[in-house]
C-alpha cells in the first residue's frame, strides 16, 4: 500500500513560488533545475494541469498511487523543523462524483503549525498542509450536478467519511470514526491526503462547500474551519440566542471570529485574555461588550456567574476552576483546543450548578454551508493577513509566537506558480 | 442571630424511640428521665404537638428562635462520630405559607452519611439529617389551597429559595444561588434547617410535593432525592429518549433509580460496575439489558463507542478515559458524585468526540412534580429497606459499607416516638 501520494522522495520542485516582479529566494536555494509552468497569475487556469516530462520524471513511483492522476504544485514539510519547502505531488484525477478546484487561498491554521511540527505524533511526512481552502471549480465529474466550473467553493477540514454510519447518517459526518482529513490523513485508496498548500485538489462533490455571493474567498476562506469550529457548539449548545451573555477565552484565530459570531447573534460578549492590551482591539475593534483579564483577581470576581457560556479557544493546560465560576448555573464551557495535560476539573464546579464542560471538532458540511450563508448574510469574514507562498515559513514562525491578527492566508492563487 | 433552631445544647430526648413491643436500648444508655408524649402509633396525630411543660424548660433559648414554634423529636449528630442520638428541635410555627407535615418514612441518602460525618466540613452540629421526607399534611397556613390536611406529601433537598432570581424564575430554583437545603442549611431567619429524622416539619408550601395516588410513602420517599437527581440531567440532556442507550456506572442508590427510570423511557441500559457479582442483579431484579464490569478490558472494549450517554453516580475518585470511550459521538456522561479530587479529564477524550461531561445537582420542584407523577404511572419506586430510628446507626454502618439494596428508609411514624 502506498505510503504517500506527495512526493515520497520528498523532491522539491524549484521555481514553484513566484510573486510578481520578484525572484524567488527559495528557488535560488534548492539544487534542481528550474521548472517551467504555464500558469498565469490571473486566478483562472486550465482545468488539469499537463505537467512536463521532467516533473514525471521526478517521482516515478506516484503513478501506482494515482494512475490516473494530475500533479499539482504544493507547499510541504519533511521534518519536524518546521519549515515547507516546494514539492510537487500527485493528485487523483477527477472522478465521477469529484470535483477538481483551482486553489486560490488557502488560511494557516494553528494545526498546521501543530502538524508540520509533529507535535501530535501523527505526521506523515511530507505534509503539504491547508484546510481553509478557497478556489474555482475547473472540472467536475459526470455524477456532479451541485457544481458547474467556474464556481466559487470551498473546502474544509474532511476529505471523506463512510457516509453510512450513525453520524454520517444524523448529518453529522465531522464525527464519523472513518473520518478522512483533508490532509495529512489515510484516505480510503491508501494515499495519505494533501492538504491546501497546493495549486489544485480534487474532492468528492460531498466535501466542497458554495461561497455564497458577497463573501470573498481570502477573508472567508478561514471560516471553513475557525469559523465552523466555533459556529457548531454555539449552535448545537443553544449558545447562539440574543440576549445571552458569552465569554470567549483567547482572542486568536477561532476567537476573534466567535466574538464576530456571537455578536451576529445578537449576543453580549465577554473575551477573556491574559493579555491586557488585547481590550482595545477586543472592543472597539471587535465589539465585545466587555473585556476581563483572567490574571486580576478582581476583574474575575465581578464577571462569575455571568455566562451562559464560553468558549475555550486555549490550547495551554489550566486550571478550569476560575474559569467554570463565570458560568451562570447550566451554563456550558466549550473545549476547542487540546491542551497536552488532562484537564483538572472538580466535580463540585460541574455539579453543584449543573455545568457542563464539552468538547466539539470542527462541524458537519451542512452545518459548515449554513455558517457561510450565515456569515455572508451578516456580512462576517475573517480578519486575515495574506501572505505569499514564499512567505509560509516566516508566517508559522509568527504564528507560533501568536504575532498575526488573526489569520494568515496564502495567496496561492498568485504566488504559488511555476517560475 | 441564633445559631441553630437544634437544640442548642445537645441534650437529647431520651424515650424518643419506640418499636412496638420493645424497650429502647438507646433510652436505657441515656442519664435523662423519659419523656412521656401522647403519640399514637398509627400514621394519625393531631396536628400540632403540645409539647409538656418539662420539654419547653429543656431548651429555653429555643423560644427566641421560633417564636411561635412547635417543637419536634428528632434524631441529630451532634459531632463526626457517625452516630445520631434522639434530640428535641424547635420547628416555626405553621406560617400563612406553610404546610405542617407529619413525617412518616425518610430515606436515608449517602449524603446525609457525608455530612452527619462532616466530611464535606460543613455540619453545622447538632444535625439533623433527611432530605427524603414522606408523610401527611397536617396543618395548612391561611394562604395555602394546594393542599389540605391529610393530604399524602412528600420534600425533597431544598427547603427555600430566593423565588427571583434567573435560576428561580426558570423554575430552575435547585440552582438559586440562595438555596436552603433540607437540613444543615441556614434558613433566611438565621436558624439551621433540621430534616426528616424527626416527626414534623414545616415548609412552604412552594417545597411540598404532592405523592400522587398509589405511590407508596416508604418506597416513594427516596425519589424525592435519588429519584430526581437521575430524572433531572436524563430529562435535560435527552438521555430519555426510547431506543437510546444509557449506561448507569455504580449501582446504589442512585444507579438502582436510573436503571428504573431509563426502562421507564424505553431506553437500552448497561450497567457498568466493579462487582461482577452485581450482574445478575442488575439484568434479572431491575432489568438492565446489559452489564460491564469495568475491570474487564475486553468487556470496556466491546462497549466502547455504543452509549449516547452515561450517569455516573460514583463518588470516588476514578479515571475519566474508559468511561468516556463508552459514549457515542456527542456522548453525555452525568457526574452526579463529588469524588474529593480534581477529575483528570483529557480534553481530546471530549473534542474529538463532541463529548460532554456535565454535573447535575437534584432538580426543580416543578420537575420532581413531574418525576413522582411519571413515577406513579410507571408503578416506579426505589427498592428499600425499611428501619426503626433506632437502627439507624447500624444502617449509617452498613451505608457506609454500600451494605444495602438500595435504601434504608426509616419508620419515623412507627418508631420516632415517646416511650
Amino acid at each position: 500500500m502506498p505510503i504517500s501520494r506527495c512526493d515520497p522522495d520528498g523532491v522539491g520542485v524549484a521555481g514553484a513560488i513566484k510573486r510578481a516582479g520578484t525572484s524567488s529566494p527559495l528557488a535560488a536555494a534548492l539544487p534542481l533545475p528550474l521548472l517551467h509552468f504555464s500558469c498565469p497569475t490571473t486566478h483562472r487556469r486550465p482545468p488539469q494541469i499537463k505537467p512536463p516530462r521532467a516533473a514525471l520524471a521526478m517521482a516515478p513511483t506516484e503513478a501506482e498511487q494515482h494512475p490516473r492522476k494530475a500533479l499539482a504544485l504544493a507547499l510541504a514539510a519533511h521534518d519536524a523543523s518546521g519549515r515547507v519547502t516546494p514539492i510537487r505531488i500527485s493528485r487523483r484525477e477527477t472522478g465521477d462524483d469529484d470535483v477538481a478546484i483551482q486553489v486560490l487561498y488557502c488560511g494557516i491554521c494553528h494545526s498546521d503549525l501543530h502538524t508540520v511540527n509533529n507535535e501530535w505524533r501523527t505526521a506523515m511526512y511530507p505534509v503539504v498542509p491547508g484546510h481553509e481552502i478557497a478556489g474555482m471549480v475547473t472540472e467536475v465529474g459526470k455524477n456532479v450536478h451541485k457544481f458547474n466550473v467556474g464556481d466559487r467553493v470551498g473546502v474544509g477540514c474532511m476529505a471523506n467519511t463512510c457516509q453510512s454510519c450513525e453520524s454520517c447518517e444524523a448529518g453529522l459526518e465531522n464525527y464519523c470514526s472513518k473520518i478522512v482529513f483533508t490532509y495529512n490523513s489515510r484516505d480510503r485508496d491508501g494515499t495519505v491526503t494533501c492538504g491546501g498548500y497546493s495549486d489544485m485538489v480534487v474532492l468528492n462533490q460531498h466535501f466542497v462547500i458554495r461561497f455564497p455571493d458577497g463573501m470573498p474567498l481570502d477573508k472567508g476562506a478561514p471560516l471553513l474551519c475557525a469559523g465552523i469550529t466555533v459556529y457548531t457548539p454555539m449552535k448545537y449548545h443553544g449558545l447562539n440566542e440574543p440576549g445571552k451573555r458569552i465569554g470567549v477565552i483567547g482572542l486568536g484565530g477561532l476567537g476573534h471570529v466567535t466574538v464576530k459570531f456571537a455578536k451576529a447573534f445578537g449576543m453580549r460578549v465577554t473575551v477573556i485574555s491574559t493579555s491586557p492590551e488585547k481590550r482595545e482591539e477586543a472592543m472597539e475593534k471587535l465589539g465585545a461588550d466587555a473585556f476581563v483579564v483572567s490574571s486580576d483577581a478582581g476583574q474575575m470576581k465581578a464577571a462569575k456567574g455571568t455566562m451562559h457560556g464560553i468558549i475555550n479557544t486555549a490550547s495551554a493546560s489550566m486550571s478550569m476552576y476560575p474559569y467554570l465560576a463565570l458560568l451562570k448555573p447550566q451554563g456550558k464551557m466549550i473545549l476547542l483546543g487540546l491542551p497536552e495535560k488532562p484537564l483538572q476539573i472538580s466535580a463540585f464546579s460541574l455539579v453543584a450548578g449543573g455545568k457542563t464542560v464539552a468538547g466539539s471538532c470542527m462541524g458537519s458540511i451542512r452545518d459548515t454551508q449554513e455558517m457561510m450563508d450565515f456569515a455572508a448574510k451578516h456580512e462576517l469574514t475573517a480578519d486575515i493577513e495574506v501572505v505569499g507562498a514564499e512567505d509560509v515559513n516566516d508566517a508559522l514562525e509568527r504564528l507560533a509566537k501568536g504575532d498575526v491578527r488573526y489569520r494568515f492566508v496564502i495567496d496561492v492563487g498568485n504566488t504559488l506558480v511555476a517560475a
